[in-house]
């Protein structure tokens, strides 16, 4: 790498002019094809949808989505200091070594749904390991407790999008065809509230959720800590770095580089839940364009995941009331591209069948 | 079998009479056991409901869900004469045939999941050929056109629930471990919003939908036809025979005793959509017990089938727009109970991975 390629911002911006648009000759070949199967048109719902973005992103009505790679990105969050989370600040490292032993659900699903698993260090607060599925890329040990000070500067901003951006892309020159977003970290539901309110304008009450289950008191508590903190930081709508720095993760930063290195590679991505989102919305906010690419998955029970999907215009696939992140809601996703793609691909036509069409 | 075995009714009464509740104990233990998995209580939502459920249907935390039987009942309606369907009466037949070929959405999605598709010709109309995966159990070729006459008698109601008792008891007698419903009948959303209707005593035009997609005038002559056959032939809501008699379809009779089989031998069952919530809800009318056993796979575009889900209050796992049938719908939320399944039996516990609890 030369000096100019070292400096932040430089990988993000090159991946920023390599996004275009979806493949409107594919999309529109799958849209004919769905047209002659054994049907009636449009029965398949949101399959022939999905069948069909998949062509569009991907150029191809066969694209094949394996190998799949979840990549949970991990950090902490020094905003737990306020007391918003149902769990304590460690769990998240413990989380991480449970990935890594296999035993969470995110690694449960992966493996009945033929994935595999990659945890991205991005922020974690403790020092890990060496394991064949982490990849180090530690910015700083947490993001400072944004109720007091920004989460981080705009360089580290920028430095967790790019590692989104250079994980997602060894994946795919690993082979990945499909790719998964996946979070873990203490406290960044509270981290998702902040940017869902700053994105949405919402108040944050309507954004702000249960998140792994503090109760009615300290979800009240959640809330004025985010309200507070805008109120001083005053993220800048207009410039998601800022409101990455200012009251982001480092895993949310790294979601969002993951999903501006997909649409600029043509890879699908599958979107997971509120944290996952937030870095998707942070995504579009860089580049509108990455919108056609994302694949959402699941609606889970934070409010500020449906707010953040509704203004995106994205509808989620499937509402199972979950809310683990780590990606398991979008790995449920998985086997309903597989069906969007088998039908589409796999079915008879009328022709074929000798079915007859509609009454004229 | 000796004669009174013989007797219409009779395979019926014995099936009721095996029909219990679920295994508490195992339902509790699948619970106890969710609670000690590394996520937060409750996070994984429905997965965790349909965990607990499948222990209690069958008394076990690991119970195999394959073999898997996809069971399409098909039967023609002498209804379509009325001009309530968009697709000639002659596809029924066409995609029977379509399904023994292999090229229809449910065979794709069959071989994707894992299941294997028997279709059973309980009532179409024209002859068909022989088929290792067709069951040839015809009542009669067809019901009649119910604007005029009741669609069958008593006795070939009765039968038609016996056809879908003894399927179902055979595909499990060789093997399988969970069943599917599926149905093929132009004519069907017809007989379907009819049962509808009758069950949830909501007006015909609030149970009633396009079907394949007829358009809006058709669906104004569907309401009238529908309505006019209700006034006069007057279906006993609280006789469930009677209402399929007067208004039903074969394979909705067929549906409706493959669901009481699988509750009699602890099998579980996915129901697919409208037709087969048709089946269910007659089958629920016959044996309130019946309804803990029933897992409700997506809401499909029919306004019927969100009635007779609300009225058994039934919660679908998922919304994708589909309004195809043959157990299509029900295939999709195959690898949500494997996941179910998987999360329950492989994911590490709060001990094994030393992972903390909550906060005190």
């Amino acid at each position: 790498m030369n000096n100019r390629a070292q400096q932040p911002g430089y990988a993000l911006r090159m991946t920023l002019a390599r996004i275009g648009g979806l493949d409107a000759p594919a999309s529109e070949a799958a849209r004919r094809r769905q047209q002659s199967l054994t049907k009636p048109p449009g029965a398949l719902g949101r399959l022939e949808e999905l069948s069909i973005q998949l062509a569009g992103v991907t150029g191809s009505l066969r694209p094949p989505l394996r190998p799949c790679r979840v990549l949970v990105c991990a950090g902490d969050h020094g905003v737990t200091a306020e007391g918003v989370s149902a769990y304590p600040s460690e769990v998240t490292t413990q989380m991480v070594l449970n990935f890594l032993a296999g035993g969470a659900a995110v690694n449960v699903l992966a493996r009945l749904f033929g994935a595999d698993v990659t945890v991205v260090d991005v922020g974690v607060k403790n020092e890990l390991p060496d394991h064949p599925q982490l990849i180090k890329a530690k910015i700083r040990p947490g993001a400072n407790n944004f109720y007091r000070e920004p989460a981080m500067t705009r360089h580290e901003a920028l430095a967790s999008i790019e590692v989104g951006i250079a994980v997602a892309e060894s994946a795919i020159q690993e082979g990945a065809r499909l790719l998964v977003t996946g979070d873990m970290g203490i406290g960044n539901t509270t981290a998702s509230a902040a940017i869902a309110a700053v994105l949405t304008e919402l108040p944050v009450s309507e954004v702000t959720g249960l998140g792994t289950g503090i109760g009615r008191d300290g979800w009240r508590h959640k809330i004025e800590v985010i309200e507070r903190a805008l109120e001083y930081q005053m993220p800048d709508i207009h410039d998601p770095v800022d409101i990455l720095s200012k009251v982001g993760g480092l895993e949310i930063g790294a979601i969002a580089g993951i999903i501006l290195a997909a649409a600029a590679n043509r890879t699908p991505v599958i979107v997971d839940g509120v944290i996952s989102t937030a870095g998707a919305a942070l995504a579009v906010g860089l580049c509108p364009a990455v919108r056609a690419f994302l694949i959402p998955s699941h609606q889970s029970q934070e409010p500020g995941h449906c707010a953040l999907l509704e203004q995106m215009d994205l509808r989620p696939l499937m509402t199972l009331d979950m809310r683990l992140g780590e990606g398991t809601g979008a790995l449920l996703a998985l086997p309903l591209l597989d069906a969007a793609l088998a039908t589409l691909n796999e079915m008879a036509t009328f022709d074929e069948a000798g079915v007859s069409g509609p009454v004229e």
